[in-house]
């Protein structure tokens, strides 16, 4: 019995987050956390699959139209032809003719990919009955490395260097799976550190984080030196030594003056500056790297496609890799980047402050953890708790840490009201 | 009496150019010549700026979603207050605190602020009644730099290294003023070398050109070796020994794919391998422009943002510098991209095969040359005859030379017919 998709709809999801100073940093003031809600409806039935793609309120019409620019390349293919050669889907969803012009790979029509091809995911776990993670922890190295398209990173990782180092760890993926079932991963915490907080806010928050068991803050700058110090010092006396601080600009300064910036700082002991610049500029964070180690910086929720994230881990310019789970172009996009932070030796620590991003990466964690980089040193995931109600496998935590979904797909399922109280526009 | 935009208007313009085989390489198969055609109607009576960014069909509607997207930020705005602080104008139209998320700097959302940028610089050319050259060209240094936005771009080129450089040359602007009015621009030509063509079309189309004044060609090369060398022969031969002929891979190739394919063409004496790789790869093309020199990479028609250029400078990655009129943000961000140029010592030979682009940026290259960088060596204009009939003010040229246009603003202006026949959606 195969599965055919019938019909592909993007519904436009927004929820008014702005006006609580939520998620508000130097560059985004006002962010409406949304979503280009993406379901794939079958010919099985009972069968369907839900993805999405994220972004900041408006614009989001244009990801959904992005959505159904691109549905002649989905409607009527059956899953198995599509799980038979995934690569091949992926290339050719990213590489229409005429829609490459107006990315390629990146941009609107960029993440429209990623919220079909995310879903695509939801529906395969669905049909298999396996959460996402579990799906990709049984496949053999061969067949993971098949989903990745290689073409303009084959000069930093070759097809088959990515197998050999998938076999490395293959004898030992059990062990880390049922480690991983045991006791989660590991998080950190943005959601002390909104620019948009006061500081009394702040020390609340870092304090209600610290009983809840976390130990790594992040903490949001920007071009006021006088506060980004007091906030510094703020956290660093509320979480005491051993607490991990990290910092996040959002592209907010010039190569220069992030590291003026940085020097002011780094007396309370970072871990990583996240984005200081320019998502695009290689050789710029490659030259801030070299200036403020051993201080880290961290970038990546930015970073269009697996050809700039190469780029980045070449130069030296990325000390931990941010991926993005609806920026790329979906899980497949996101292996092809881990595969390569595996072999430059870099941990990965996705973002995740948004809606369902925690959903999704925390399915993207598990198999690296698992099948690609089989270390947790430094690595931790982005853990924010806004709407987390919405969905109908919400994220699970115990203390600080991710508990590993169990239920089958790819977790972004969302309840039916929510949806309907928060569709922007008319639904298709 | 001021001029306040009243209503922004983007009407999704499609040509079905691939039906001749004209426009096809190796990437693009069959490209549709399109634009998102935006016109800023105002209070003014008459008065009304026009501007595009080209597509190549498919993704047209997003490009025109995208402008109505950005539509607040433009209407009810004074002409006089845009011009009074252009890059403030610019920096907004790029940086809306929710629709950078759905960019920053790239694809859709981009292109659809170039299209209205560049209407904007239609209507005040209109307004002063001088075609945009000629508006630039009058404009002291200082007045020049203001309209450029330095952010991320301030380590390579601070905005007084910019001043100087304008300054270094002002005094001699009038003589290349008169210079390009008496003999205008030099361009090659893409018309004969495009990969749907027969060897026997090429041939012809070869000796056509040269009978009309052309001695520069580009031929598109694909995976074919075989087929790539037989017409790289067939051009140096048609063309004879004096001829200069480019190649164009369109991104069709690896970084190590590109060396060895070079290798087999080098013997036909290349100036430049546009396009060998992927268009965001600064650090793959340093490495095939240190390979396979002397012969040099272009590439620009697909780099989204100056952060990008900036970067293919910095690392000898581009010895071409191909600006897009449309796809970067406008005339102001090509001036950005322009004086790095300048300052890197690399001359700009911008992209123009598509519908509009050859009308823009006679503008961009006179400019350039008038009040930038003062040499034609090296310097030539991508010449590309389609569509030309459509343009109330159609390219205007002797011998292989663009003639300066003459009519008040950007020689955009369609003609209503045209439009009305190739509107492919519901007019606005």
């Amino acid at each position: 019995m195969s599965t055919t998709i019938t019909r592909l709809c993007a519904r436009d999801i927004r929820f008014r987050t702005s006006q609580g100073g939520h998620g508000s940093d130097a560059v985004h003031k006002d962010p409406d956390y949304s979503c280009a809600y993406v379901v794939l409806e079958t010919d099985t039935t009972g069968l369907a699959g839900q993805g999405i793609a994220f972004t900041l309120g408006r614009g989001n019409e244009l990801v959904c139209a992005g959505v159904t620019a691109l549905s002649h390349l989905v409607v009527g293919k059956t899953l198995e032809s599509i799980v038979a050669d995934m690569r091949g889907f992926c290339r050719e969803l990213t590489n229409d003719s005429q829609l490459r012009w107006v990315g390629p790979d990146k941009g609107v029509i960029h993440m429209s990919a990623a919220a079909i091809i995310n879903a695509v995911w939801d529906l395969y776990g669905r049909r298999e009955g396996k959460p996402v993670w579990k799906l990709l922890a049984d496949m053999p190295p061969r067949q993971l490395v098949d989903c990745v398209d290689f073409r303009y990173i084959s000069d930093a990782l070759p097809e088959d260097d990515a197998v050999a180092l998938l076999e490395e760890h293959a004898s030992t993926k059990t062990q880390r799976e049922q480690e991983l079932v045991r006791v989660g991963l590991p998080s950190y915490t943005t959601s002390a550190g909104w620019l948009g907080y006061s500081d009394d806010d702040v020390r609340q928050r870092c304090e209600q984080y610290m009983a809840r068991g976390w130990t790594w803050f992040k903490m949001k700058v920007g071009f006021d030196d006088e506060q980004n110090v007091r906030r510094a010092r703020l956290i660093r006396e509320t979480i005491g030594d051993e607490g991990v601080i990290m910092i996040d600009a959002n592209q907010a300064w010039e190569v220069d003056e992030t590291i003026a910036h940085i020097r002011l700082l780094a007396k309370y002991n970072l871990l990583w500056i996240e984005e200081p610049t320019a998502c695009d500029d290689v050789l710029g964070h490659a030259r801030i790297a070299r200036a403020i180690a051993p201080i880290g910086v961290a970038c990546g929720e930015a970073i269009s496609n697996r050809v700039l994230f190469k780029q980045f881990m070449q130069a030296g310019a990325m000390q931990f890799c941010q991926i993005d789970s609806c920026r790329l172009a979906g899980v497949n996009e996101n292996l092809a980047v881990m595969l390569m932070a595996a072999k430059f030796g870099i941990p990965v620590c996705p973002h995740a402050g948004g809606i369902g991003l925690g959903n999704y990466v925390q399915h993207l964690s598990a198999i690296n953890y698992i099948a690609i980089a089989p270390s947790l040193d430094k690595v931790v995931i982005e853990y924010s708790d806004h709407l987390n109600e919405h969905f109908v496998e919400p994220l699970q935590f115990e203390g600080a840490r991710y508990r590993l979904p169990t239920g089958a797909g790819y977790s972004i399922k969302m309840k039916p009201k929510s949806l309907d109280e928060h569709e922007y526009a008319t639904p298709c």
